[in-house]
């Protein structure tokens, strides 16, 4: 019987997330913040901000990306060894409805954990209020790395 | 015999591209300059900045794919008729190795052009001096997009 | 308020999807059945036979891709007007288990409904007995073609 | 200064790969030849037949899916050590034209190899005598497996 998330998951996951994603300047470029965390599920949350837009006035979809890939990642992470470091493969995203915000939450979910290769879904909602609209999904695929130089957590 | 992608392109692709280039505010985020403008062929340039890093130093996967995506977007867009603007349907991105700069190149080329959907495929590469590396490969899928309210360029 | 996809659904979705599925020779030449049949939800049933295998005995990638293919695009026609042909334009699919069998069952949903575009999304399970195990996730882009020559259904 | 693909390759890499692509159930199925085989290049060869078509005639965009995978497989297979068996891990098709035949070519080419991962590029052309049209885009990802129970080749 294959092991649960939980059983999975690192001792110290939550303190290990919060550290590397303080580490990502990015995620300070988004001013965003963790969310949910919990073996195999991470959520990010950030606000609509002109600095993020594409030329419509939207949230870019690569800006989109970028937090559905920490989302993902950080979700894989939570699952890893001490000595490991976490690295994205590859994800593909899906555009459904204009990125509008006010506020946005992005979910990453491990569908498929794995030693070396470790396989998520994203999902990004457009916040208004109480209410939420699915904008857009990811495929994501991490790759756990274990010693290689300069690269950790 | 089908268009030549000279053929095909708007008579003022390279004002419309750097009027519409001008109006993201992810771009200047990135503070990323357009290079390469030819119909059908777009480059974006930037710098590695902390600003734009994940955890280990490199740019993050989802900087890249918001560079990738903004050149896919505007080889697309050199293609489009004046009332038309350009929206992401999705993309996938594969990251081939870590994208540590200190210069960036990302091209975006079309390689089915249409009326609705045109497909581009985007290549990142990082620059040092006068070596190129490929870092990422981008497979993108733009709509575009007449009369729908708010939405142009 | 958007409507269900209940109330987008063609009255005669149900006659439709089976009409089309009886024109796919792929999917006689896999020996799959239609399953589950609702509006934006179409299930497809296979067995595994040697005839579909990659090396190692497992069915193929490209199968399993065939198979959630067709019902993610059924999926989405049963959404579709009387003279709308649907056609994929493009998916992308993880594998996440070898592909044993006996049985297989592939789900397709559409997850977006739109009047050019549908977005769905796909899983695959492998079936023994009661047991069903997740094999691959697919996302799925199609596109409704109206008045093209040759195309319909 | 990074090893070429030729320096990469197994010594007996054209053997290795046919003798795999004869235990391809599917390969069989499509009919499919082996065409160019070089170190990390290979392309399959195959006939439009009724057996292999959606519902409008075309050939499926599974059974596309199902050369353009097997391409990119064998692609990173001439590069894999005798002990090592290849598994697709993911792959994303764009379909460009239809695909009308009456035969077509489908290239696997590496792009990135690795000791564990190996990205490839597969294209799709329809081929009338002497004339090849592009009609699909993959993107792939493959992973080298070493030791595991009833996987080689």
């Amino acid at each position: 019987m294959p092991l649960t998330l939980s059983e999975l998951a690192h001792p110290e996951y939550a303190q290990r997330v919060a550290q590397s994603f303080s580490l990502q300047g990015a995620m300070k470029t988004l001013d965003a913040r963790l969310g949910r965390l919990a073996p195999g599920e991470v959520d990010i949350e950030l606000d609509w901000a002109p600095s993020l837009t594409q030329q419509h006035g939207f949230l870019h979809a690569g800006m989109v990306s970028t937090a559905l890939d920490s989302a993902c990642g950080y979700a894989a992470f939570t699952l890893m060894p001490t000595d490991a470091a976490v690295l994205t493969i590859e994800f593909k995203i899906n555009l459904l409805a204009p990125a509008r915000g006010p506020r946005f939450r992005m979910e990453g979910r491990v569908i498929k954990p794995g030693r070396t290769i470790t396989v998520c879904e994203g999902r990004a909602y457009g916040v208004d209020g109480t209410q939420e609209k699915l904008i857009a999904t990811m495929g994501c695929t991490l790759m756990s790395v274990i010693g290689r130089d300069g690269v950790a957590g």
